[in-house]
C-alpha cells in the first residue's frame, strides 16, 4: 500500500515537520522529533489516506486529516507512557525518561492542540464531529482502563469497550474522515467507519496476545509488560473465566504481588485453557469483519490494500 | 458583573455539568467536579458571556463558548498540578494526590476533547480558529516556562511570552470568541482581544506578585511556592536585573539550592531594590490598557463591568 500513497505519504511527513515546530519553545520539536521521527509504521496516516483516495478524492485536505490523525496518534502515545511509567517506546526509551513527565504531558497538549489546528484547516465541520468526538471516546477508554486495571472481575465487555476507546476510535475515525472528505453517500462512510474499527479491534487483541509470548516470533515487544502493569486483557479474562487456579491470579494482578516466575507460570495457565489461542482466533475474525465492511467501499485498486492491510495486522500472530 | 449574567452562568453551569458526564468513565466526573466544583470564580467563562452580550447577542452558543473556556482551563490545571507537582489548588488537595497523575493528565484530555465538541457544535469556523491556536498558545507557553525555569538569565521579553501562553491567550480567546460570535466588526473583535490580552497579564503578575507576599493580604496562595518552584517571575527578573546579589540567586534559583531564610531574604531584596513595586506598577498599566482597549467595544451597561473587573484583578495588590 505504501507505494501507492508514497507521494501522498510524503506530503504528511512534510506537513508533520512544518507544524510540530514551535518558534519559542524548541524543546516541542525535539520531544516530538524523538517519536514522530523513531520509525512508526504510520499506519493511522496511511488509513485516512487510503480511504480518501479509494473514493477518488482529489482534494488536498486528506493530507491534513492524516497528520491530524498522527498528532492525535502521537500525543497519546506521550501521555500513555507518562501514565504507564514506561521506559521504551520503539525500542528505544521513551520521552518520559530521556527529558522528564512534564515535557511529556505538555509536548502532548501541543500536538493536540496542533491537531485541531490542522483539521479546522479542512473546513468541514462534520470532520471536526468526527475527531472531537474520536478524542472524546480515547480519553474515556483510557480513563475506563485505568479504573478497571487490576479488578480481576473485568468482563469481555468492559475490554471490548476499552480497546473501541484506546484504540479502534482513532482507526475509525481516520477510516471515516477519508470517505467524509471524499463526499461519499452514509453507507460507503459508514462500511470505511466499520472496516476502522474492527480493524483497531483486531490490531489491540493482536499486541494484547503477543505482550503474553502470543505464537508470533520477535517483534519488539517485550513481553509481560502488560502483566507487569497488571492489565485485564483478553488472555488474562479469559483465562480467569476458564477458573484457571484463581488466587493465582488474584495476587499477581488483582493485589500485584508478583514473584519470580510468575509471568511464566501466567503463560502456562493461557496455553493450558485455550486462551492464546482463542484470543488469536476472535482476532482473526474482527479482521474478517474488517474486510468484510469494505464491500460498500468502491472499487478500486487501493480496496485490495485495505484488505492486505487487515491480514497484515493479524499476520504477527499467524 | 455576577447579577447582570447571573442566569447565562447558570445555563454555562448545567452545561458544564453535562458536558463532564461520561457514560463509561464514573472517576471522569469524580475528578471534574472535584475541581470544577470547587469555588472558583468562573473568570474566564464570565469574560466570554460579557463580551458576547455587550455586542447584542441573542443566541445561545455564548454559553457553549463560556463553558469551552472553562473545560480548557479545568483540564490546564489538572495537567499544571501534575507538572509542578502541586498538592494544593483552591486550598484543597490537588485531584493528582486524592486520585494520582495517571487521572490528571486523561481526565484533562477528555476535558480539552469535551471542549472542542463544544465548540464545533457552535458551527463558527472563526471561532474553531480562534480557540485551536489559543490551545497550541497556551501549551507552547507551558512548555516554554518551562525550559526556562532556573535560568536566571531570563529577560522580561521572555517572561511576557510565557504569560501570554500560559495565562493570557484563553483571556484574549475568551473575550475575542464573544464579540466573533456576535458577528462584530474587526475593530471591535480586536478590542476585546486587546482587553482580554492586557487583563490576563495584569491578572498574572498580580499572581506572581502574591507569590511573594506582594503588598496585599491573604488571598489563600501559599507564598513561596514560585520561589521553591524556582520560576522566573517578573520580581526575580527585576531584582536580579537590578544587580541584587546575583551569587544568591545563583544559588537558589539556578541551582535550587534553597535554605532556611533564603525566601524572607529574597523578599526582603525584592522590597530593597523596588521590584515589588514595579511589578506591581507594570500591572497596573496593564490593567489601564485593558480598559483604554474596550474604547472600541460598544457602549452597554456590560462595558463598565468590564472596566471594574481591570480594576478588580489589580485590586488584590493595591
Amino acid at each position: 500500500m505504501a507505494n501507492a500513497l508514497a507521494g501522498d505519504l510524503d506530503a504528511v511527513n512534510t506537513l508533520i515537520r512544518e507544524r510540530m515546530a514551535s518558534k519559542h519553545a524548541p524543546r516541542i520539536p525535539e520531544v516530538t522529533a524523538h517519536l514522530v521521527e523513531a520509525g512508526g509504521k504510520r499506519l493511522r496516516p496511511m488509513l485516512t489516506l487510503a480511504s480518501a483516495r479509494l473514493c477518488g478524492y482529489e482534494g488536498p485536505y486528506h493530507v491534513h486529516l492524516a497528520a491530524t490523525v498522527e498528532f492525535i496518534h502521537t500525543a497519546t502515545l506521550l501521555h500513555d507512557d507518562v501514565v504507564d511509567e514506561s521506559k521504551q517506546r520503539r525500542g528505544r526509551p521513551t520521552a518520559n525518561l530521556l527529558w522528564d513527565n512534564q515535557s511529556s504531558v505538555l509536548v502532548g497538549d501541543y500536538l493536540f492542540a496542533r491537531s485541531f489546528q490542522l483539521m479546522v484547516e479542512t473546513g468541514s465541520l462534520r470532520v471536526l464531529d468526527i475527531l472531537s468526538n474520536a478524542a472524546a471516546t480515547i480519553a474515556e477508554g483510557e480513563v475506563l482502563q485505568l479504573s478497571v486495571a487490576e479488578n480481576t472481575a473485568t468482563t469481555e465487555d468492559t475490554y471490548i469497550q476499552v480497546v473501541r476507546g484506546k484504540t479502534a476510535a482513532l482507526f475509525s475515525a481516520a477510516t471515516e474522515v477519508g470517505g467524509v472528505i471524499a463526499g461519499q453517500p452514509d453507507d460507503v462512510v459508514k462500511g470505511l467507519f466499520d472496516y476502522g474499527d474492527a480493524l483497531g479491534i483486531a490490531f489491540q487483541m493482536v499486541d494484547d496476545l503477543l505482550d503474553y509470548g502470543g505464537t508470533g516470533g520477535d517483534i519488539g515487544k517485550n513481553i509481560g509488560d502488560d502483566f507487569r502493569e497488571r492489565k485485564l486483557t483478553l488472555p488474562v479474562i479469559r483465562t480467569i473465566a476458564a477458573g484457571e487456579d484463581r488466587a493465582f491470579w488474584e495476587r499477581t494482578i488483582g493485589k500485584g504481588d508478583q514473584r519470580d516466575g510468575d509471568l511464566e507460570e501466567a503463560m502456562a495457565q493461557m496455553a493450558r485453557c485455550g486462551a492464546l489461542e482463542s484470543t488469536r482466533e476472535t482476532a482473526l475474525s474482527y479482521a474478517a469483519s474488517a474486510k468484510t465492511a469494505l464491500d460498500a467501499a468502491p472499487d478500486h485498486p487501493l480496496k485490495e490494500m485495505l484488505t492486505d492491510l487487515a491480514d497484515y495486522v493479524v499476520a504477527r500472530v499467524i
